[in-house]
């Protein structure tokens, strides 16, 4: 029996429960939370992640470790690591939870992202907005998730205001890029190298956090070649074992990576209905050693995230075509709860029901950007 | 929150509490086991199905109850009526529950059955085998399944011992009924009347368990017209709430029903990726008064049963398309443990699938007849 360990018990260890339970693997999840998301799927081992025993009873029952958030120390991992494989690794998770050593990893390889400089002074600050033009993005260098940690400098003037804001956190200043839109790409490779690209998906955020994903994103052939070049290169120099989230940003028809994430990710829901295997069975398949699944997509997908509080049940089950999930977390302002796919067999279809979808959510504010979007899903 | 009782525990209520976890419908499981199928993804209430105050539990902690398998007694159901709503009703289990019953009321609907005779003493079943011509069959009234407490009479001189087989157990004689294949309906009905009719399954069976099934059947128009007249009337007639299987006989042309099962069933596994919304979904949905799920198909599938023994997990994953369903049940001959199924967009792709899968499943064998069947699926 594979049995998988999580360091991270919220719903993204949840979903990969779900997914291992109906392939026969189990996984235990760590976390400090007394009933979290994933708990009732899977075996909860109370404990911080730096609680050595409770890491240790991973060790002790699980074939693998991994790990469903990148703000998770290393030196945990590491101690895992030293007795178990840990996929993806604690060097990949060290580049990938500090944007200024993931921003100078990428741009080792070559692969395009925004011209940035390193804050650690109010004058850095300074010289930073001066070279980088205004407006510029200040970013934490760690912990940022969801919009936080960032900051979007206007003018010189607000230098100040942002240092002290910042209370001395190592940051970084990032070029504003006009970009056309955001898409992502989730990525899966395993321990021989083989590798499977989802199609890229097209991500709307709605104040700082992902509102909705349209897949497979409009897009042309060239620009999902590009993808999967960048994707590969990046994945292979990782030496990387899992699922990657890449978030980039589309320029004039090419791809610039914003950032990523080193685990299944948000804007990879719509693969549980809307792909033959979902990022999260995948992520499963490559980090205990099996033939990674197939990551063609399953007509065409919206995915909505719940935020803050579920709109009524039986109007968004009344919608064809509609998934539900929920996370069964407490609902809070501001709080990812759930989130909604549907699914067409057609774009007409889809343009149907994402606008039902929409209306039965309470979103119908969200369907004069989502429309143009499906419409240019054809062809 | 809605939460369901399940009186049973096995695949099927691990299932349903699978897909409850999705929508947020939590599945409280009442089974006398130690650790029953379910118990990993839901409450498990350790008790016989009569024990009252294992019972009471449902009723304090569930809006609703339910069954997974239709051998439970009716005594407990009734009780449990008394304080809940019970979907389907125990009317409806007492009925299914025993073959006279159905038969007579399904042919009280005036839906075909094979002709029938009661079987009380060693005389009726003499009689019977002369009135119904030989071969026929002898099958227990009550807790049959998977071909157990089934006689095949083949000559007159065989009556004595399948009477003192029987050992005095209540009987029937069914004429053999030279059907030209099997096929099942799976149909999910509201307590509004309101009717979801998946597409009709073909199956075929091995050693007298289902082996495999292939969904959507090879058919006409007319056919699904028929079922549908079929299963409408047989859903209303017993007021029905829930998912009702409905295994049928095909004889040219024209169906014939062979039994019916109050519940879920393995015949409708193929819902799961095979159709938008599943048997599991749906029934939960029907229960807790929520809409009914879009039950059209997905693509073509075919799903196999595992019985006894997993063959190697590496090389069913290796395999495009293939869903890996492990109910985490010990091995045991004979014993469903698992299923697979295999989705494609077309009948040229699942063919080639459907091959793959059998060769890597260790099911060979079985590619002579399931190919032609295949094939039969275009058009």
């Amino acid at each position: 029996m594979r049995r998988v360990g999580i360091v991270g018990g919220g719903q993204l260890a949840r979903m990969l429960a779900l997914a291992g339970r109906r392939l026969g693997i189990r996984c235990d999840v760590l976390d400090p939370a007394e009933n979290p998301c994933a708990a009732p799927v899977a075996r909860h081992l109370r404990g911080s992640f730096e609680d050595t025993q409770a890491l240790d009873h991973l060790v002790a029952d699980c074939g693998v470790a991994t790990f469903d958030f990148e703000n998770v120390a290393v030196a945990p991992l590491q101690h895992l690591a030293q007795r178990m494989p840990v996929r993806p690794s604690p060097r990949v998770l060290a580049i990938a939870q500090d944007r200024l050593e993931e921003k100078r990893f990428i741009r080792g390889l070559g692969i395009p992202v925004a011209e940035f400089h390193t804050v650690d002074s109010l004058q850095d600050l300074r010289a930073a907005a001066v070279q980088l033009r205004l407006p510029c993005l200040i970013k934490t260098r760690r912990f940022g998730y969801d919009g936080k940690g960032q900051w979007k400098l206007t003018q010189l003037d607000d230098c100040e205001r942002v240092w002290s804001e910042l209370e001395g956190t190592p940051a970084i200043a990032e070029a504003w890029v006009p970009y056309r839109r955001e898409v992502s790409l989730i990525v899966v490779r395993d321990a021989q190298a083989n590798h499977r690209l989802y199609p890229l998906t097209e991500n709307h955020h709605v104040d700082g956090i992902l509102g909705y994903s349209l897949a497979p994103a409009p897009t042309s052939c060239e620009m999902q070649a590009e993808a999967e070049s960048l994707a590969f290169r990046l994945v292979d120099a990782l030496d990387y074992v899992g699922v990657l989230a890449i978030e980039l940003f589309e320029m004039d028809g090419h791809l610039m990576i914003n950032e990523i994430a080193p685990r299944v990710h948000n804007s990879g829901h719509w693969t549980i209905e809307g792909a033959h295997c979902s990022q999260f069975e995948n992520h499963l398949r490559a980090v205990t050693d099996l033939p990674l699944g197939d990551a063609a997509a399953r007509g065409y997908s919206v995915m909505l995230n719940v935020i803050g509080e579920w709109p009524e049940c039986e109007g968004l089950l009344a919608c064809a075509g509609v998934n539900v999930h929920d996370y069964e977390k407490t609902p809070r302002p501001g709080r990812k709860i759930g989130h909604l796919t549907v699914c067409a067999d057609s774009v007409e279809e889809l343009h149907g029901r994402a606008q039902a979808l929409l209306r039965a959510a309470g979103r119908g504010e969200l369907w004069a950007g989502l429309q143009p979007r499906i419409a240019a899903m054809v062809g």
